[in-house]
Order: C-alpha cells, then sequence, then structure tokens
C-alpha cells in the first residue's frame, strides 16, 4: 500500500478476528518502530509485546476493561526508557544524568514516534490497530505489572490485529481549527462556530447528545468522557509516577 | 513509494535544495497530520507553519542555530493544543477541565502522532525531514514568538525540504535492546555489552571518541551532547511553561 493511502485511510479499529498476527507480520512491525527518529540516535524508548492470553486479560482492567485488549492478538505497551541508556552509561565510565523532566518527555517523544511507525507498519500490512489512551492513566498498575524499573514509564499502546470491521473514516475539524501560518492566530467565537459547524452537524453528533442526554457535544466530553475531577485524580497518579520512576529531579 | 520502504528508508535530512515545498505538497503533508489518532478524536494540538524567511531567521535561536532551520523551505511546529478546545467548551456551556499534567501528555502524544504522519507523508513525496529536539528546551521563547497563548506547548519541529543530500541509514541496537515479550527483562551487564558491541565497533564511533577526547562513546551524550546540568536546567525551564501555560492545576 502506497504511504499516503495507509495514513489517509487510517480508522481505528476495535474489533479482531481470530487469525493470529504472524512472526513475520510482527517483525515487520518491531523493525518500523526501530527506523523512526530518536533523539541523539539514543533509542530512549521500549516496547513490551503481549501475546499471552492470560497477560491480556491481566492488563484488561488497566486499560478500563475495553475488550479489544483481550481481544488482539497482539498488544505493544510504548515506554519512555532511560533504563538500558543509563545502565549503558554507568557500565561505561559515564555518568548519566537524565532523572529529569525534560529527559521523560524527550522520551516520550521517541516512544510515540516509534508507536506510530508501528502503527502505519501494520495498517500497510492489512492489519487494524487502535491506541490506548488508558495508558497514562493506569500507568503505576502497567509497570508493576509488566515489572518495570526505575527510568521507565509507559506511554502509550496499539492493540493490533486483522480488522473484523471496516467503520467510515471519522470526522475531522476543518484545516483552519490545526494549522497557524507564521503566528497563532486566536481565534474568534465565529472562528469557533465555524471549525465545529460541520462536526455539530453530524447525525452522528446529535445521536450522541440525546443519548447522553446533554445539551452539547462539547458537554459529553467535559461532564461524561474527560471530567474535570478524573482528569486530576489521574493527574496527580501521573506525576507521582514520574517521582517513583526517577524522572523528577531538579 | 510503499508504506515500509518509507518508514525503512528514513534519514534525517538537514541540507536541502533552494526548491520551495508547494502548496500542493503542504497541503498534502497537513492532511497527513489530521488523519493521524487523536485521543477522543478531540484533536488536541496544533501545527505553525514558518514559511517567512524573516521568522526562519527569528527562530534559528532557539534552535541552536542550526542550519537547517534557516534553509529548510518549511519549518512545521507541532504543538499540544488545548485552547481551541477550551474555546469551544467554554462557548458551548461546558466547563473544560483540561488544565492539568494527564491532559498535557494527552495533548502531547497527539502532537507527536501528527508530526510523525506528517515526517512520512513528506518523505513519501520525495522530501526530507528532521526532526529538532530544541523545541521543548526553548518552548518559552517559542511561545512568545508564535504568540501561543494558555493551554499551548510547542513539543516538536520538523523542517522538511528537498533533500540535497542522502546519508547512509543510521545504525540501530539490535531488537534485544528494545523489545521485551511479556515482561520487561531487566539487563544483565553482559546483555549490554552484546547490545551495544555492533555500535561501538563502528568506525564512525571510534572517529568521534578521538574528536572528541573521551574515552568511550557514552562519555559523549554525559559529558558533551546531553549532560546533565544543561538537561536540569533547560527541565527546571520546561516545568515553568508547563505553569504557565496552565497545565500544571492539582
Amino acid at each position: 500500500m502506497k504511504t499516503l493511502e495507509t495514513i489517509y485511510e487510517h480508522r481505528s479499529i476495535r474489533k479482531f478476528t481470530n487469525e493470529p498476527v504472524s512472526d513475520d507480520m510482527l517483525d515487520k512491525i518491531l523493525k518500523a518502530s526501530f527506523r523512526g527518529s530518536t533523539t541523539g540516535n539514543m533509542q530512549v524508548y521500549s516496547i513490551i509485546v503481549t501475546r499471552e492470553p492470560e497477560n491480556k486479560k491481566a492488563i484488561l482492567p488497566f486499560h478500563f476493561n475495553q475488550a479489544m485488549v483481550s481481544e488482539a492478538p497482539v498488544v505493544l505497551t510504548f515506554n519512555a526508557d532511560f533504563n538500558r541508556f543509563n545502565l549503558w552509561c554507568e557500565q561505561r565510565k559515564a555518568k548519566p544524568g537524565y532523572d529529569n523532566f525534560l529527559s521523560f518527555l524527550t522520551a516520550s517523544i521517541d516512544a510515540v514516534i516509534a508507536a506510530q511507525n508501528a502503527a502505519l507498519a501494520a495498517e500497510a500490512l492489512g492489519l487494524g490497530i487502535c491506541y490506548l489512551g488508558t495508558t497514562i492513566y493506569m500507568a503505576d498498575e502497567l509497570i508493576k505489572f509488566f515489572e518495570l524499573p526505575k527510568g521507565v514509564v509507559p506511554i502509550t499502546t496499539l492493540v493490533v490485529g486483522h480488522p473484523a470491521e471496516k467503520p467510515p473514516l471519522v470526522d475531522r475539524l476543518p484545516a483552519e481549527g490545526i494549522v497557524h501560518y507564521e503566528k497563532y492566530r486566536q481565534f474568534t467565537p465565529e472562528d469557533i462556530d465555524n471549525i465545529y459547524r460541520e462536526k455539530e452537524a453530524l447525525e452522528q453528533t446529535k445521536q450522541l447528545i440525546k443519548e447522553n442526554g446533554t445539551e452539547t457535544l462539547a458537554q459529553i466530553f467535559t461532564e461524561k468522557r474527560y471530567t474535570k475531577d478524573v482528569n486530576l485524580t489521574f493527574s496527580k497518579k501521573l506525576l507521582e509516577v514520574l517521582e517513583k520512576q526517577g524522572f523528577m529531579n531538579q
């Protein structure tokens, strides 16, 4: 499949057939991760491959029991990872100074680039993927389960498998909502109305509002899906994880 | 170009011809960003396109004067961005609760997925790209220059243009250094030696060590390229940026 086609045709897949992902496919996906850009060629990320049914079942609650986690043949967890690099430094008479927030964010960027390369490689091979945003909510539990040492924090997860569905492409905001030329152009109320007009007019949006019993689509996000209370709880937990994993030296 | 080929053939390009990137190409690259996965379809990222020579010159020092910044025809800065989403919420009787660290990291992941889609789209079109890790070092200066409002933090940058070089593929560690099956397998000293053996044996590594006057390759990282002092300075600055941009409510 051609690159632009693969990218433009992406849809998240949440239902998979029983067909396993072959070792050859998995190797091609992992190789794609390896070739992604990485800061100073330090490769400060790692990937946990989960294929054993009991392990998929064990991490299922950490991903809020989304069925695709145990149903997908392969689950890939991408970590910000300075552990291997730090061990190497110490073994080579070099004192690592990567126990800080800047290093954490650097490693997180490496991890996400690797993840997106894996996602596109999987899709190019005819597989389907879905990202799990729950990874950073439940980082602490994943650290315990995967036995991640200091210097390692899970950032994102992909479920991968042969698709058993082909949902339509999801709507996206017009470019004006995303792209700014030369300087950031702050939005006027009219801009916001224009940017969200099409999305708010979708039949599916009206249906969602009805189901959720809210007045607006935005309220579904703030009151149901991503509420302030929940965000603050998991935010605090995540900062504690960074502290515990040795990324908050100041 | 086929997807896997595009991914596997990536090399960072730092020298560009004078040929501009056409509007059509830029649109295709931006469209690639738009189609990337995004948390809850919130699209909490934004992209600043820098093409004006005086603006490229202005941001050059923020990227530590790397010549490619002013020489590349297009510079794309990817931001974690809750500003537009927050404005929409407020305009739709919904109280946004996204002024916290969890939301920042969520938006950062969106931004990097968008960036890597843009990178691969550019490469598929025959262009070259290079990531600039300096973005998070100098986020504060970029915020001022681009006039980024609260809720927006620059995360990474791509320079894009027609390549005037084709460097060899860079070395990568063997898979054992990156991939863990089922559980994280902590490395023994022998593992570390094995993982780094090939890299350390490269002629280029020996040359680097000679030039830098260090005893080991690792020391080039800890003593020259990414030193603890510099990391801590920029780490502190970055956390202040998060605070200032409204992502550290607890």
